[in-house]
């Protein structure tokens, strides 16, 4: 059971999930769209201490990506994510096609109605709808303990959570902590589209999060005062960045709240050329 | 593991199923809202056939009823609905309470979108949206190999079917006949609400279907011969009747015929008094 496995049928992941169940072994998922990096290696890391057999999957998922964004220059490596993530530890690598995952006739969505329409569901409409999609039919392929997702992607995370919460999977969800680059910019797939002088602004992203962290440690606690010298750090560093939100929410409903309180998120999304960065940290 | 239980809470189901496939046991679902017929009934002997223990669910799920339907007077039998499930050699009956399936801020949907919009969607919006939803959570919680459904409900069972298929869940579909009262009314709970006068007339359906069928043999295979033939029948056998849709449908898609293939099903839904009934017959 311990051989390293690639998967890339739908039956033939189950037909292994089966068995490593009926042995009494437990499984964690670490759901990726590859192209991968630092950040979804120590996710892979942090699953071997959760479960005894770590699957890894591998799918750039159209349904979450709009007509107009970035689907097909997504950056893919198949040969390079499997290297990377055998070197990492985990046990098998699910690669499913897209014909096997949406076959014609498809018509089945998952959809969290009220979390989805705020900070990343606002620009992004049908986002979420096809990443709650995509991975309620991973854990029913994969049959999981236990799923791993990086805070990168908050608001991504807290959906996947009340849709487990509300749908009944009984999987265990941990959010782990975001890993960035030395300068404190967030590890994304995307990075790599970044030219050297965008590169260079794309920490602002990181100090705004930080002085909002202090702000609130200072004693201010007022959203406007916070999110208005976030935007001033913003625009000073990365004279090319448009900024597309700026939000402080409850932490796992994502209300936005008007005073900092105990759980508090400070989020953002920022275009820098031909990349959207989001980011967060929790100022509270 | 044959002792007979009742289960009332989520997590004490779900531990018990885990404990059941930890065993190596299979699990056989059958979801009701309770009001237990004989249909039921024969749902789980068969269902007794298909898998190692028979769990049968009793929940009235209130998101596939419209505010102005029949949710609160949808008749509730829990005593006679557990000795019953008993009698039939289930082995546990899984009866959660309102709170416990939808606590407040619940707000995850399964949809299966164009399936849904025809035959019954058509009368009734958002019903599949509640009934695909609560069959997925109790999927997810019970953890069924085989799941048991009666083809009375034709177009909920395609649904689910399909469901099934576009979400990967690894559970077997099983879709069994219509059980009939002697004089061939469809068995239904909502049937007790008959009047004796409506209750004579009620069996028009099942003759119209009938007729349907013998039409086809003989060669008549136009839809809109068929369908005539069907509402004279229904308006002169049930002079109460008022018809809501008769229609004639591919099996699997649901999608209308103008002419009688080799998968047609007709099916239709007509409201008897205070009572809709619907039915169903494979024509070919």
């Amino acid at each position: 059971m311990t051989a390293f496995t690639v998967t890339r049928t739908i039956a033939g992941q189950q037909r292994l999930s089966r068995k490593i169940i009926r042995s009494g072994k437990t499984i964690a998922i670490v759901p990726t769209m590859g192209a991968l990096h630092d950040g979804h290696l120590s996710l892979i890391r942090r699953a071997r201490q959760k479960a005894d057999i770590v699957v890894v999957t591998v799918f750039v998922n159209p349904t979450q990506f709009a007509p107009h964004e970035d689907f097909d220059r997504y950056p893919r490596d198949p040969k390079g994510d499997i290297r990377k993530i055998k070197e990492a530890g985990a046990h098998i690598v699910f690669m499913p096609k897209r014909s096997d995952m949406y076959p014609h006739g498809y018509e089945t969505y998952v959809t969290v109605e009220h979390m989805t329409g705020v900070l990343e569901g606002h620009s992004r409409p049908r986002h979420f709808r096809g990443v709650t999609t995509i991975v309620a039919k991973l854990f029913n392929i994969v049959q999981p303990d236990v799923a791993l997702f990086g805070m990168k992607d908050y608001q991504q995370a807290m959906v996947l959570k009340r849709m487990v919460k509300d749908l009944n999977w009984p999987i265990r969800m941990i959010v782990c902590p975001t890993v960035r680059e030395k300068d404190g910019l967030a590890r994304s797939s995307r990075n790599r589209y970044l030219s050297p002088e965008l590169r260079a602004q794309a920490p602002a992203l990181y100090h705004a999060l930080k002085t909002a962290r202090l702000m609130v440690r200072d004693g201010i606690t007022r959203t406007k005062d916070i999110k208005r010298k976030m935007r001033s750090i913003i625009t000073k560093n990365a004279p090319d960045a448009e900024i597309d939100y700026i939000a402080l929410t409850e932490m796992e409903s994502l209300k936005p709240v008007t005073s900092v309180g105990k759980n508090t998120v400070a989020s953002l999304a920022v275009r820098l050329g031909p990349v959207r960065l989001i980011d967060n940290m929790k100022i509270t």
